[in-house]
């Protein structure tokens, strides 16, 4: 018999089947289940014919994990890891080790999702709860989300924010300080052009308009300046308008708090309270704001409330204010926050203490005296005479000299203006450091005793700082960040939060629309490569030619993957890519001419964020209406497109549509739209259930954006970070985003700027490249296939026990499916709610709920899930389903049942008496698989109302804790 | 005022906070506590003014955790990574990501102590479970151990069994194949040495002699030879004598197995399946055995039994064997196994399962067949017509010049004799690999077309394999094999086992004697970079330096913590370091030419290993009676000394000792001894109490062991790895292990090899030096105060409710308490292993119990744990005084109160009747902390007689599952 060929037995394919849940066998079965032959019988029946992709994708084939880490590997060396002290909002800075292995490298934080369902997510809403204290603390201010993506954003939607709240004020003009970081100040000017905003970028002292509606200053300033902000703030509140401060989070140890000096909003980044630089993120940003702007602030806020006992718990609060339900009248198209690294931040201040970060604030500031003394010494002159760890040195026309002098000493500068160098020192910088400064701009060993110097400035006391501007109020007083300094305690501390959580490592999350597939270790391990985290997002491109491979390489395959022309990596998140898209749509009928185009058509089926980008992007929305299938109604369509002729824009269409279906008549919907001279935009976040089956680009769209982290495996980390990068067809790539600062090839910084940084969350996007190298052309295209049969196995099984909405023309969903609850909560008074918080006590995480409809759960098991994992779930419904039939004969009460008091928590199982119509049992270990590993929800059914009634978003006083 | 200076900013000493437990406000309180005002002060009154140290610690400041790190990069940088095909029973080979991060890495796993309270260690106990069922199917053997140190060290063991196993036949001579793997011949040697056997080294065809009591066969040998062994057995069994087979495991995949060929006990190590190389460990070693053997057998056995509900439940069987009961009668002196590394390699083995197994041994398979053609075209004559993986080439005079070629390219070949070279394939070899080295043989592009060769193979089949010995047996066909393909299904199965347990991560482990403390992530994270990881322990010098210099400079900072003057890193366990530090002894007498010093005087208070390691090391055992405090009885020694003179080797003593106390006497014993003419062992178990505070080699000691795994921070690895290196006096140093492959500076082949590997478990070592590093001479003194603080303190406070055993002379006790529980048994009824489970109810791991006195609780508190965590322990140990008091006034009655009934399990808290005389909540929530976090029993109190009766060491068979 002949046996394999050395080539097969090589197995390069092998992560396929590590990343696919059923095997051969089962995936027969299911077939079987499903009474289709084949996967491509089933893909026949479920896809369009008229979409359906022919060539096979534009990929390689598959390597192995060790392989592709090897690749991999040999891009990162590429990149040089320099002493970087640029500042401009990226620091150096060190990841604890007990944070970075026990949080970032951890599948129990980085799995989970968005706290949706929060009786099985207090652990990270506790760090959440905690970087929010923080942040009110550090920046002494009343309350504070639960972050941003990045600082400029941030300041954007400070400055949207703004605009709500002073609606008295008719004017539309915003100052922005000329000292502000400069791709704040990119991404501010962009947001402001949509809006129809007027910036004006100046000198705070002198520039500052009579009428304006808002101003943006930063402290320090980007160059260093340290100032006291307290008159201007109030000549601007004297004027009705608000102001934003842009601050940095480490010299607020040792500065006066914004709050303090009547700031309205404080913005900034949490990147230096140890989230690695990683070439520009993904890092946190934080939103601070006085309780007025509660009901306007963007962005989620977690907050506490009881649960059904009246115990304390907490959950994100006010969630009416947010995208999904406002659309287009929300606050903000922002759908997300960078959850993993809020709780990253907050655990390093807790790990620290108080007095650990003004240490290392001390440190800085002494090492920046130090320097300064120095640079004086040497006859330099220095721009500010106030500082805390920033320096600008005027050097007329020695700049270039000195910046390569430096560059020599693998140390980056940075430029400023034609005339100036800028130093930031931070976490890890050393009086070493200081030294090879001094000799870059002595051009020769400087000669000074630096130990000397820094006596002196010991007796004196801080140099850079204005005495009136030293923090005197106290800070991180609560004793969460005063009790966990040792490795032990902290460990612990963090294994307590982490074991109240379900993340991926404990079950399925089958979340409609969410896509919790897994997130492979070996697509995680490069995150945490300092050769992808050490890098400043701003150092010289040669140092960065690692990155450059990977962007390159990585957009190759993301245009392979939906069939379009071109990718940009800057939007950070799946919001920032539809607000990209838009952006770039609307760019492109400028160029044409055409800038009476401002009319974006979006179906009422659409996910909120797409009328809140399209309002953003400052288009008018124009709803289309849906046929009882969720489908687009080409009639109305037709009507809608008649209607408004050259004043459509574009079309927004998610396709498979966020009703599971794909729809038949996508390539007329699209024809339609271009016939009437509009663009279409297809939302890719169905993609999982598109690639090598079916490409947007090919079959009517010129734009779409890519969740990266929910087709392309970046983890959810607990609600972000994400990665929203958009594809585009080749008329549209002219008009994708720049960025002020670092260039990024073919783009015009004319096209405005998205994000912060230039390739957004340039640092996770490893994990993309790594799962895509790893599928190749053939497993990228097979995970669709079994992305598509497992929701149609849960679908088919589910059928037999619920009703089922939106088949596609053969009976077949897409990637998700959605059950029907409405039936059966008219009879039985049992709501799709109950339903979600009774599989909790089954150990799953609930689906999406009444998401796109209402009454419903949409149901979206991927394809890494298992056929028995999918046969528990089944299992659970299958039993809620007999205990629904239970309430409506009468077996159960309405209002003493499984479902009603769910979920159950050990405090119930366990209570000495035990007064309810079903068993204990029953309550908290209903299937047999629980007996041998459970999560207990943490609390019972959380009251939402009363927790936005009674807004509470800070760390509650200790004593509130003794019951 | 003056600032602090820039260094005190820079806080190097940053660790030493992070390592301790209490801060400086909470070591003010537990001094207050106890009376004394200063740890200085409390040192004095605990530590013996004879011994005490005046001396500062020659060791460096400390240094933070990236400045450790950054110094430890730079010395593993020097670590060459070449290709390396040398084989000898260590081969590349590719640990699963899944299993790196989320086992390796995980302190949920590698922080957990050996599985003596099985109920809250369900998870590693199931994962040794699936180990030995994993060695038993591959081997073809009816029983197998949890896992040996290393090959070498199991081979010697199974020679000792074999021994025991065939007592009428008198022979004292051992066989050994030549074509073995030099190390094991060289450890096994070494053993029969001193047990006195004769070992005979040659040809199976030829050499074995017909009066023998074992033989040790390697299958494959170790130049690559397959052969039947199936008659070569049969004759050894004639001659009354028993086999054993050292076979490789991954070629036993394809190969008949051992047990089927008649073997008697088979062993092995397990690297090759998922373990880095790590420059010779740690790996683990498996043991195979007829069943017949069981009583006979070394090491650990993990066993089936049930719980006192009848729930089937896992646990360590027939520990009666081991050291620790049986002292000196003990079938050996081990006292740990490899679990970590065990519970690695079987999840290997579950992940890829039987078929990926074949697979991949396929792989190696094939290319070893082309590599074998390609050889023979280019006219290069093989050593032997069958193979597995590796090859012999006779290359006579060449031999010299293709190795070198082969360095060129950075391919390390094995030298074998003076005219061949040895080739071994593996799990990470490519065809490039393959071509590359016929390259090096043809000093030239060896030209051939190599996928062409492996067509005419594939055609053909196996080429090196003869058709007999071909397996045929199936082999991991039970369903946890088979199960866990999938990575999603592979993470929630580890987590599903992780979740079963306690560990560091989730509280105190107060064990008494095997120093629980923390494993700092910063110590942890180097074990996983792979210049450490991927080094072959026989690659040549120049390749190792950086191991090099991490040898020297961790034997320079252990003999300045021991006050020695050399240290040997060979041993791998602390029994190992025994054997080998009273083997240095033997060979300094031997020269010394005073052979008749065979006598070891042992107090009666000693650890069960000392009496074991010193009958294998061909020593008498003579005991020395203690006091009632457990202090030595001077006179009773004095009277040993005279009656034994000249015959005394060696007083092996612990200090402090097992009572937990600093024996005043301990001068006077050591100089009684060297009056003798004797050798002092100072055991040094417990040398975290000593460190900077006194050193056994200047206050009498002339060689010591110590536990790294325990003092120096290597974690428990749920029961192994540990590292064992021994100190020595100037005058044992020339009698230190060598090793015969690769040179030890300064040792003498002579002296005998210890372990298999030249410097023991390599790869685990950087842990000690990141410690010792990041401490410094302050923070290593620092902890023994502070380690002396909390035991005091945990001793004063349970004072109040409990009798305490053996303090010094002024009330003090050193490191660790002994809680005297007979009183209350007396009184109760209530048992020391009541209050051990029921302390599992608090979420506690019980202290040591009934070690070193029966009817007692040891704890261990360790430097590391905070006063908040003492406080909670002692919370629980006051509680469970009053149920006890309850017990004792009738409240509670014997057969029904929490002690007794304890552990309690979520089934029993949940059950629908409540029958007991306690509530649920004091049942299973007993004290307030719990109720926010909580690792539930896997079972009800675990049945060893019942399991020992009914031994079970496989998996169940799935329809015993349905209950």
């Amino acid at each position: 018999m002949t046996q394999p060929s050395l080539q097969q037995l090589e197995q390069h394919d092998a992560f396929i089947q590590r990343h696919i849940g059923p095997d051969d066998a089962q995936t027969r079965e299911m077939l079987n289940t499903l009474g289709v032959s084949s996967l491509d019988e089933l893909i026949e029946k479920t896809v369009p014919a008229a979409i359906r992709k022919t060539d096979e994708l534009n990929l390689s084939d598959a390597v192995d994990e060790a392989e592709a880490l090897a690749e991999l590997k040999a891009l990162a060396s590429r990149n040089k890891i320099y002493r970087t002290f640029i500042g401009m909002g990226y620091h150096d800075t060190i990841t604890p080790n007990v944070i970075l292995r026990n949080v970032l490298e951890n599948p129990g934080w980085y799995t989970a999702y968005t706290p949706y369902q929060p009786e099985i997510a207090q652990g990270r809403l506790e760090g959440l709860l905690n970087f929010q204290q923080m942040i009110m603390d550090l920046t002494g201010m009343e309350m504070a989300n639960a972050s941003m993506l990045d600082e400029g954003t941030a300041a954007a939607e400070a400055m949207a924010m703004c605009k709500r709240q002073v609606k008295r004020n008719k004017s539309n003009v915003f100052f922005v300080d000329a000292d502000c970081h400069p791709q704040t100040i990119a991404v501010v000017k962009t947001r402001a052009e949509h809006f129809g905003f007027e910036v004006i970028v100046g000198d705070v002292e002198k520039d500052i308009p009579a009428e304006l509606f808002g101003a943006l200053l930063q402290y320090p300033g980007s160059t260093g300046r340290v100032r006291d902000l307290t008159d201007i703030i109030a000549g601007v509140h004297e004027a009705g308008a608000l102001v934003t401060v842009a601050a940095d989070l480490m010299s607020l140890v040792a500065l006066k708090a914004p709050g303090e000096m009547g700031a309205d909003v404080v913005v900034g980044s949490n990147q230096r309270f140890g989230i690695p630089m990683g070439y520009g993120g993904p890092h946190a940003a934080f939103f601070a704001f006085r309780e007025a702007y509660k009901r306007s602030a963007p962005g989620r806020i977690i907050g506490v409330s009881v649960d059904s006992k009246g115990k304390r718990a907490l959950r994100m609060a006010m969630q009416t204010r947010e995208q999904h339900i406002r659309r287009e009248k929300a606050n903000s198209n922002i759908c997300t926050s960078q959850v993993l690294l809020a709780v990253m931040s907050a655990f390093y201040a807790i790990y620290h203490g108080p007095e650990g970060l003004k240490t290392i604030a001390a440190r800085i500031q002494r090492l920046t005296d130090i320097l300064a003394a120095g640079l004086k010494a040497k006859g330099f002159e220095l721009a500010h005479d106030s500082w805390f760890d920033t320096l600008t040195v005027n050097t007329g026309d020695k700049q270039g000299e000195i910046y390569q002098r430096a560059l020599d000493a693998e140390i980056n500068l940075r430029k400023v203006a034609g005339d100036a160098l800028g130093v930031s020192l931070h976490e890890t910088a050393t009086l070493q450091d200081v030294s090879d400064i001094l000799d870059a701009f002595c051009g020769a060993a400087h000669g000074l005793d630096l130990s000397a110097l820094d006596s002196e400035i010991a007796a004196k006391g801080p140099q850079g700082l204005p005495a009136a501007l030293a923090r005197e109020s106290e800070f991180l007083t609560h004793p969460v960040f005063n009790s966990y300094h040792s490795e032990t305690e902290m460990l612990r501390y963090l294994k307590t939060l982490e074991s109240k959580d379900i993340a991926l490592n404990h079950s399925m999350i089958p979340l409609g629309s969410c896509t919790m597939k897994l997130n492979a270790t070996a697509e995680m391990i490069p995150v945490t490569w300092p050769e992808f985290g050490k890098l400043h997002p701003f150092v010289p491109a040669d140092q960065a030619q690692g990155y450059a491979a990977l962007f390159e390489q990585l957009q190759q395959m993301l245009a392979a993957c939906t069939g379009y022309d071109a990718v940009s990596l800057q939007p950070n998140a799946g919001s920032q890519g539809e607000y990209a898209g838009l952006v770039a749509i609307k760019k492109y009928f400028e160029a044409k001419g055409e800038t009476q185009r401002d009319i974006c058509l979006i179906p009422a089926s659409a996910h909120g964020t797409n009328p809140a980008s399209a309002m953003m992007a400052g288009m008018k929305v124009v709803v289309v209406a849906c046929d009882s299938k969720g489908n687009v109604d080409i009639d109305n369509l037709k009507a809608k497109v008649e209607e408004h002729g050259e004043r459509i824009a574009a079309l927004m269409v998610t396709y498979p549509s966020t009703h599971g279906v794909f729809e038949e008549g996508i390539r007329e919907i699209c024809d339609l739209i271009h016939a009437a001279g509009g663009q279409v935009y297809i939302d890719g976040a169905n993609m999982n259930a598109l690639i090598g089956v079916a490409a947007p680009g090919q079959f009517g769209g010129d734009v779409s954006h890519l969740n990266l982290h929910k087709t392309f495996c970046i983890p959810h980390g607990g609600g972000g970070p994400g990665m929203g990068p958009i594809a585009v067809g080749e008329h549209l790539k002219p008009y994708l985003a720049g960025h002020p600062v670092t260039e990024i090839p073919g783009t015009d910084t004319a096209n405005g700027t998205i994000s912060a940084a230039p390739w957004g969350s340039a640092s996770i996007l490893p994990i993309s490249w790594m799962y895509i190298r790893m599928m190749g052309k053939q497993g990228m295209k097979r995970a669709t296939e079994m992305a598509i049969l497992n929701a149609n196995y849960v679908a088919k099984r589910l059928s037999e026990h619920y009703t089922l909405l939106y088949t596609g023309s053969n009976g077949f969903v897409a990637h998700e499916c959605l059950v029907d609850l409405r039936p059966l909560k008219e009879a039985s008074g049992i709501s799709e709610e109950d339903i979600a918080k009774r599989l909790m006590d089954f150990g799953f995480h609930a689906p999406t709920m009444s998401f796109p409809v209402a009454g419903t759960l949409m149901i979206e098991p991927t394809e890494s899930e298992s056929k028995e994992e999918l046969d528990r779930f089944i299992e659970a419904m299958t039993i809620i389903r007999k205990e629904v039939e239970q309430v409506i004969n009468g077996e159960y009460s309405a209002e003493d049942n499984p479902l009603h008091n769910a979920p159950h928590t050990l405090d119930d199982v366990m209570a000495d008496q035990w007064q309810h119509s079903y068993s204990r049992d029953v309550a908290g270990r209903p299937a047999s698989w629980l007996k041998s590993h459970k999560v207990w929800p943490a609390s019972n059914r959380i009251d939402n109302v009363y927790g936005d009634r009674n807004l509470i978003c800070s760390c509650p006083p200790v004593e509130s804790y003794a019951e």
